[in-house]
């Protein structure tokens, strides 16, 4: 398996959990493909599946999600706090191993080809799968979201599909296929549900607005806790790492009365990012990663062995 | 391998590294003696090697070593911060694997008949190994250190050790050899030279002074640097963690006008120690473990997956 890819899948459902058992069970219906994670949201009415594969079979577990998503979620009868366009709202792949990232926009090219003839969804190209560098930034792409793009599909050129036609499929929508490096989406909730002040302090720390050149940001209202959610994607967290963010929105808030509650991390994480963030606040001296047991044991070989504790 | 030991002697040498990679090489002339890390401390004089290795070459391994440290460390020319009462100060063994508890106390006993046999060395049982009850606690056992404990052998019958005979060996001293579960050494670094200050916040936080029940604090005079620091021994990093003991540490140092600069840990520690401290600081809702990339391949048997980053 030198030729593995990364495959996360945002789906416009996050209530009803058996239609996101089946889904999960189409694409592990292809014989190299293993799901890492789901989460679901009740608030974004929006689940997100992490799933490795072989290359060569991503574009078929992919394509077996849409087709289940394409038959059960309806756009028509959808809301959530979320942007979305389509049933399968956001489908990116990510090169791992000896995987490059011109191969994953094959993988996009290919998925985005199939789901556009056979399901007659109009798919748009994202970020290093873009054709134009307007579509290199999803925001884009997803602006105006499913209500209005039906509409706007049909006579605004901007918005012509790079696979299908210009006309949305009438309950799945449209869907963004693209290609990235991973990333880490993270979400920070405040004890306000005002609006306006996450929108704020979600701009602080928006690349696009001045903020964190690697951070994208939106700020959406948490009814089910009355709390506001400044809703990220970390795009590379070496360079503006986690805490460095976590500590900007809690300065921010601080200047409108308002405290970070809590943060959740959707789907995975790189460790490090999480290690990084206890070196930081512990004002650890060392480099974090040369001071932990297992790491030195996997050096040396010995990554199996187990350290018992009381 | 199943049968592991992890030995970490602590030697009253922390300037001179040609001595150290002696005494290291010592270790890895036992087959399967691999060390982890070496971590010296010019303000301590004071160095730590952690190694493991087969139970059946544990002793052997350890002995090596402290063949080595009686020719070449002489407790009358030592000074440095740390207390201690020999040239290996204290030899803890920590099972790993299928050891038990017991079979390290076996070996701290083999090792402490032979270091007395062979070198000359008083032995003190001490922690698990210990054979009575006042010297499971090592601080019981190194109280007035080598130059009060070279009288005090000759006529205090409590001093008697458990291997060899009333009278420190003229150079190494005695030593302490144990068995205990694994422990976090974890160092804090303020900015004030007032010892009466360190004394008192390392107070705070020890568990024999009213602090948390697994901590062991003592505080130094950090000349080089003109810093007090905290050195704590965290001996059950799960029940009192990392972060919750660094907090007290900074909330009792502002109370004085002081501020914590940094932190290091002495040796390795497990990651998890530090995870739990990147979720606590970014008020992470989720479990941390459960959001980890790595450990997620893991668990699907894809632990070799590499992750590129840009």
């Amino acid at each position: 398996m030198d030729k593995l890819v990364e495959c996360i899948p945002n789906f416009s459902e996050g209530r009803r959990p058996e239609i996101i058992r089946t889904i999960a069970d189409a694409i592990t219906s292809v014989e190299s493909a293993v799901i890492l994670d789901i989460h679901s949201d009740r608030d974004h009415n929006r689940s997100v599946i992490t799933f490795i594969c072989d290359k060569q079979q991503a574009v078929e577990a992919a394509y077996q999600a849409y087709k289940v998503a394409e038959r059960h979620i309806d756009l028509n009868q959808h809301e959530g706090v979320h942007p979305r366009i389509g049933a399968v709202d956001v489908c990116p792949f990510v090169p791992l191993n000896k995987t490059t990232m011109s191969e994953a926009v094959e993988l996009s090219e290919a998925l985005g080809q199939r789901v556009a003839d056979e399901l007659h969804i109009p798919v748009y190209l994202y970020e290093q799968a873009a054709r134009t560098t307007e579509r290199k930034n999803l925001a884009n792409i997803r602006r105006g979201q499913f209500e209005e793009l039906r509409d706007s599909v049909k006579y605004d050129t901007s918005k012509t599909p790079d696979f299908g036609h210009n006309k949305l499929h009438p309950t799945a929508g449209a869907t963004a296929i693209g290609a990235r490096m991973p990333l880490i989406a993270f979400n920070v909730f405040l004890n306000t549900n005002d609006k306006s002040i996450g929108r704020k302090i979600a701009g602080a720390v928006s690349g696009s607005k001045g903020g964190y050149r690697y951070v994208k940001a939106l700020a959406f209202e948490i009814k089910s806790c009355s709390q506001i959610q400044v809703s990220m994607n970390l795009t590379d967290y070496r360079q503006t790492p986690i805490y460095r963010v976590f500590e900007t929105i809690k300065s921010e808030a601080s200047r409108y009365g308002v405290e970070v509650v809590s943060s959740e991390i959707v789907g995975l994480a790189p460790t490090a990012a999480l290690l990084d963030s206890g070196a930081f606040y512990l004002r650890l001296k060392q480099d974090v990663r040369d001071v932990l047991l297992e790491e030195r044991l996997k050096l040396v070989g010995l990554g199996e062995v187990t350290i018992s504790t009381r």
